[in-house]
């Protein structure tokens, strides 16, 4: 995206944030062109542009000679401000039985995709990455047909050093160890870390895959609040000093599913507290690139003096879901990490590897990054418009700055696991809130995914999800499906 | 392999025998071929032709007009039959740093490869795979991007549901679940089986990963005898009675090291004894398809009646060790096993599964068995004579009908940690007996893999390996390295 790009990106954020503050309400008309660009300090043809974008999406309507005026009912929702706090008692178990039936849902391709959390196809560079994968083969079929080394291919390890800095990480390519995906690294740091009864902060709402995986091991879920400000340094504070806890495993970039961000701020508090007190932390930043400003937030392991923040993240989100390549940065874990690595599976499959080394090393990765970005930004934005249109005025929803989610509040009463079977049968997908605690904290919240490029289907989609809101419920249960 | 091959490799198995048995002494005067040709009733011509290959590898030796003798010290060297029991009590740990050595030295591509237990390159169908590979990602795209399912890419599942039947066993794709590698099987196993502190039963010798993982699970090995039969289902009973035991990881076909095979009679008994006491047996049939014989062995899981045995294989001996493609057929603990596989990885990836999909469907799985068969087998025969020419007479070997290693116990006092050393600095790898077992039983006993086409360099290597038996040890241990 050029330079020219990003400015009126920016100054579309400004008015919205006026419009947010209620500064201008419905209807009313918007500053002159020429009034808001020497305001803002731009071009007036960057407030113009702004303008229009702003139309397109709905939020603002031109009058011919009048300028621009704010279209009825196209306010942002609030944040869901009101939103549970987790009661903070270690907790075991999940809807281990709900969570299987959703997931059979995500998975179906017949549904509209706000359930699914990776990029759709069409926003995965596919074509180049099948065209470097047979490069590789070709060019050096032993390395691909053999085991990698266990801590993972040398050459993607390298490239993976380099592009760490973007998130303040500074390390060698020994220091990395490559995992098959994410979800592997966190489950060898948690067995690295942990044993079986011990308890683990972690974030609520949380990606349901962390609870199953705390439920595999054996291990007590202490959740404290994900806000829409992300994690409060606070509440890590008192959870240390009511529980004894073992490990932590946050995701202060974009947490799924609330979107949330941690500031870098809040990012080095939580490291020195938690250091201060020896306790693990394992940091997903899965979403950490996928950032909707002008800068990539930075993460927990840049503060880590100890080398006790075990970084795990991967390309499920970026490159290719499918091709099952992640890493971690284990710090002074390294060792035992690499021993879980090899009993878990000797190491990840070689030509993966290859395909998504090369992808970096011949520079593919920044300008596809910059792609997606736009696309799922433009989709979030629209996404919250239609939901603004479409749903109840009681409806609260996150706007994040980054990730692949946004996290709807739905009015009280609403039973969103009813909710969920009720859009599965009209072909649309979506994770109902239930699924994100081990307590019952979000049962009228739903999870939609912002995964594709926005289309008139969406939006339909959208309008029938804010009439079934309106419906009453069925007289049925989860139990008899 | 032409019917005909088959009959001269059996006449030459026939022969063997009877100098194993001493029936024929070095020097004297084999049957003529008219006489052994209608003793076993065979053609003249293939009797010649087994005699031929006989010479070829130093068996016999054929003089002008007098017809084949038997070469001087061309004979078998008798099993380890004096093998060391293992004391049957629970032990803990392994020799984690002494593992980790081993394991680094084998990924050493420039030493020669008697270490590594998989095929090498030239025997593996790096080609027709990267042609597979990239078909499915052209025709396919967006099913090579996607994650597979959590159990795996169907038409995978489908391929090795028909080729299970072999194995005798009768499953549907639905009951099978595919892993990165059976490594991961076997880790899903044993965590979906077992809590930290209980007992497995292991056959000793076992693989070291098999070791590796009790360690990182916190389990405590109960070892058994892995005989020249293989294991005896008294020592199943014996450690039965005396122990509660929560799983056995059993190797019934070609154990790697030593190489042995457990008839299909024994395994019926050991599956039923395990049954009587329902305690899960976890197999691992890696090497099940390299066998030398005429009929595959079959599997614990073909006498199953309980869903108990979970068994476990790969394609990383077969097809290509670095596409980390295996699969577990968990029998009643599917659901549990689904679970612990979406915590561990979420699934594998995709690409790969479906090359390997491809290789099956299109027919070129077995045809590429039979080369990779005979180029073992053959190896395996090569070694075993070069041993018996270059090594001191005390030494012992096994003689597996199958698998892809042979078992070799060194004349007593030779510590054979100290020999792995030294066998590394004159550029020839193999693996030490002392990382295969929790206990000290081994030191004398190293493990030669076969896994190339047998070369000149590698008779050197087992010539200078010989001359390194008789060399004074060191005056420095493994600690100083």
């Amino acid at each position: 995206m050029s330079e020219e790009g990003f400015i009126y990106r920016r100054v579309e954020k400004q008015i919205m944030a006026l419009i947010d503050g209620e500064a201008i309400r419905s209807g009313e008309k918007l500053p002159s062109l020429r009034k808001l660009s020497s305001q803002l300090g731009v071009s007036i043809s960057t407030v113009n542009q702004a303008y229009i974008e702003l139309e397109k999406k709905g939020v603002l309507a031109s009058r011919e000679r009048s300028g621009f005026f704010l279209a009825e009912k196209a306010l942002q929702m609030p944040a869901p401000s009101s939103r549970p706090r987790p009661a903070m008692v270690p907790t075991v178990g999940t809807r281990s039985q709900l969570i299987q039936k959703v997931l059979e849902a995500l998975g179906n391709k017949n549904l509209l995709p706000f359930g699914v959390a990776c990029p759709a196809e069409e926003l995965l560079p596919g074509k180049t990455l099948a065209r470097l994968l047979h490069n590789s083969l070709r060019s050096n079929p032993a390395r691909a047909l053999d085991y990698s080394p266990v801590a993972g291919d040398f050459e993607l390890r390298r490239q993976i050093a380099l592009r760490s800095l973007e998130a303040g990480i500074s390390v060698t390519p020994e220091e990395i160890l490559i995992t098959s995906g994410a979800m592997e690294g966190l489950s060898i740091a948690l067995r690295a870390l942990t044993k079986p009864g011990d308890n683990v902060l972690i974030q609520s709402p949380s990606y349901f895959c962390f609870l199953q995986l705390l439920e595999n091991c054996g291990l007590r879920a202490i959740e404290i609040p994900s806000s829409a400000t992300g994690i409060d340094p606070h509440d890590v504070q008192r959870a240390i000093e009511r529980f004894a806890i073992s490990a932590a495993i946050l995701v202060p970039n974009f947490n799924n599913p609330d979107g949330s961000l941690t500031s870098d701020e809040k990012k080095a508090d939580i490291v020195r507290l938690l250091a201060e007190h020896k306790i693990p932390l394992v940091e997903d930043d899965v979403y950490g690139e996928i950032y909707f400003g002008e800068k990539r937030p930075g993460s927990c392991k840049a503060f880590d003096t100890q080398g006790d923040v075990i970084y795990c993240s991967s390309f499920s989100k970026t490159i290719a879901p499918g091709y099952r390549v992640g890493w971690m940065i284990p710090g002074r874990h390294f060792t035992k990490t690499l021993e879980l690595k090899t009993t878990t599976n000797i190491c990840t499959a070689s030509p993966t590897q290859m395909a998504i080394a090369a992808f970096l090393a011949e520079g593919y990765f920044e300008r596809h990054l910059r792609r997606l970005r736009g696309a799922i930004h433009n989709q979030m934005e629209s996404l919250l418009l239609s939901l603004h249109r479409h749903f109840p005025a009681e409806t609260r929803a996150s706007f994040p700055e980054g990730g692949a989610s946004v996290w709807v509040e739905l009015p009280a009463g609403i039973d969103a696991v009813d909710y969920f079977f009720r859009a599965r049968e009209i072909g649309i997908g979506l994770a109902p809130g239930a699924i994100f605690s081990t307590q019952e904290k979000y049962d009228n919240f739903i999870r939609l995914s912002c995964t594709g490029i926005w289309n008139k289907e969406m939006e339909k989609g959208i309008e029938r999800l804010g009439q079934l809101v309106q419906q009453p419920p069925r007289d049925t249960t989860f139990a008899k499906e």
